[in-house]
């Protein structure tokens, strides 16, 4: 969180943050693109699986530089649990939005959103690009399946909106191994967002609360 | 928020603001006996077409003259994106109830409500309206679709309720595209109404946490 | 909530409170009987129904003293609006234990609980008496109707746990109107059970901060 | 909570507890053992069975212990009835695993965690041992029961998820008696769990935004 931008591994973080989001979200979209067009002629999906591989060796390269600079062995495995998670499972580096959130306010002068609107824009931008993820992986493993009620990803989509704010209908719901475990981790997911709007709520009325005491005359 | 009451912008608020939520309630109407009296005689449901057609116009209308009126051009949309989103869906306006509240409170001088009571007051009013709104669309869209299970405008109703509340049995679900889009929008008023509860619920405990140390002898 | 225990209306109150709370779970009793054993003979059939009525007639008498004491006419129906819902639905009056508690405190000179322990308590108990009279109710109008999957009381009691706590399975859910009715109800009382539970740990929390910034020393 | 580490009830508690807790999780294996692996050849289930009543037999051995050393008799029934369900349900006794933490604690000289992480953590730990203990517990009750849904302990684990996050698709739902009881303590469990998080995110919000504000220079 607190990075020393002077240290070589601050400049590099700061300088790779923003190409590696752009990098995210193209491995995001040559997996989409694989997963929902099966009928594409060989050579783009040919490039499409080359893409996403040659961006998976990218953020290996950005993983082992960092922990080069870094100067530690295992303790930047352990500090850094969260990277390293997101190095096995690409699909979940959107979750790092937060970083190039910072990355580009560094740039700017503007002054940074309340921490509310940070909160909620955050919150509400990883649950749009984990859910799309989410939803593109359990199409990837349910629509062929025996017995699978997810068969398009339409359902896919309509079935994480309902995981995701925790209502759960489950007129379609995931019947493999796979496509379970991929459900378990968006439920956790869905758990932290109502934590997050609950909390953010109840915390802005906590502080105007505390603003209208202080506005009100003391002896009124 | 912070309307200036001074400016043409603000007087033109000020005055249009109780006519237009009548003209959105009576849009509502209009709305729903379009889609719930389908045998309605063809006269009548000419009328009702062009009372929701007129009414959409005074609704453009006002946000012409209120665009005009704060001398900005895509400034304006953007610091009233709500205003533009309820533009083009007319059935969502009920959200604005809160600034209906601000515009009946300015011409009474009773003191306004805690802000508890205004929140809890605001989300069920808007849960109530948005949730009429969303019954309507959904039930529209839903109840002559093969293999729906929402056939009635009580089942779209109880499926409401159990949306709203993130419930969620399941029994009835819409299966339409247009009905899923409607529903992921009200799943999304449903967290914001758990939050709203929640938050307002833990405010109110904190607030009256502080209150029992402060009035507790410093002895004891 | 704040009671002048000198005047008549508060002496009445106070010795009132717990013979009534004691009336209303002898109506749940009462009610109880008859909806679950409907092969009972006919003379303890005519009894549970007369038990039933003279208990109501008990609670419209004790609404009309209290009325009469009060010396207003409209407004206190208005101020008293719980009361007035609570007579018309006598299964309700459970909602009024947190007034028992007040009385039977009153009596004892033991120090009050937390207000932690009290939203949990009450809030759990709240829980428990009104989910056993929704039960019961949803029982009564769903177990004969065509296409029930609420066929019998412990159908019932495992819908209505699914329920206040927002689980919704969904796999026995009401089908009445009726029996839909009074889910409404039951998924308002779940919503607000979850934001007692948030709420409440929330604050705890919030305090337990608080109080370890204190104690930590200033140099720290 | 606060135990005199002087008093000899306080020293038997402090070095009984890792050995206790390690005792629980042997528990938790040989019943897992002896419900998952219904073909074990008949002398390894007699060996699990001996693990499981001897390893009960302990827990009481403590329990007897501590209530004699305590030198009180039903008092010590009273505060401490956590322990006395623990020592009935020995599936539940992973919710001790806080005290585990506070022993663990002493015997190290490292600051403690955050309040938050601690319960976060502790909230997560409770959540994954009682999860398992109530899919093991279900699925004994369910996978042979006419009609069931829950049929393998995968699906055991699945239905476990979406309760205690309380998204609750209802594709796998128990159908007995006891499994339906079980699952009543679980949706509890969830309900609790969505507590900690959401209270957690809100105090942990609430604690920044008060930090924040007193970073901010006060001509800001």
């Amino acid at each position: 969180m607190h990075v020393d931008h002077g240290s070589p591994l601050g400049r590099w973080e700061a300088r790779a943050e923003l190409p590696l989001f752009a990098a995210s979200l193209l491995f995001l979209a040559s997996y989409a693109v694989r997963v929902l067009a099966p009928g594409l002629a060989p050579p783009w999906r040919d490039v499409c699986l080359a893409v996403t591989l040659a961006l998976w060796a990218l953020f290996v390269a950005d993983y082992l530089v960092r922990w080069r600079l870094s100067g530690r062995r295992l303790g930047f495995v352990r500090t850094h649990w969260l990277d390293t998670v997101v190095l096995v499972l690409p699909l979940l580096r959107p979750v790092r939005v937060v970083r190039v959130y910072w990355a580009v306010q560094r740039r700017r002068d503007r002054p940074r959103l309340t921490l509310h609107a940070r909160v909620i824009t955050y919150a509400g931008l990883t649950a749009v690009l984990l859910g799309f993820s989410g939803a593109l992986s359990v199409y990837h493993q349910e629509h062929a399946a025996p017995g699978a009620t997810i068969r398009t990803f339409g359902d896919a989509l309509w079935w994480t909106c309902s995981t995701l704010t925790t209502v759960g209908y489950g007129d379609v719901a995931p019947v493999t191994w796979a496509g379970r475990l991929i459900a378990v981790g968006m439920m956790g997911c869905g758990l932290a967002l109502l934590g997050a709007v609950t909390g953010s709520f109840s915390a802005w009325l906590i502080q105007t609360f505390a603003r209208e005491d202080e506005e009100r005359p003391p002896a009124g």
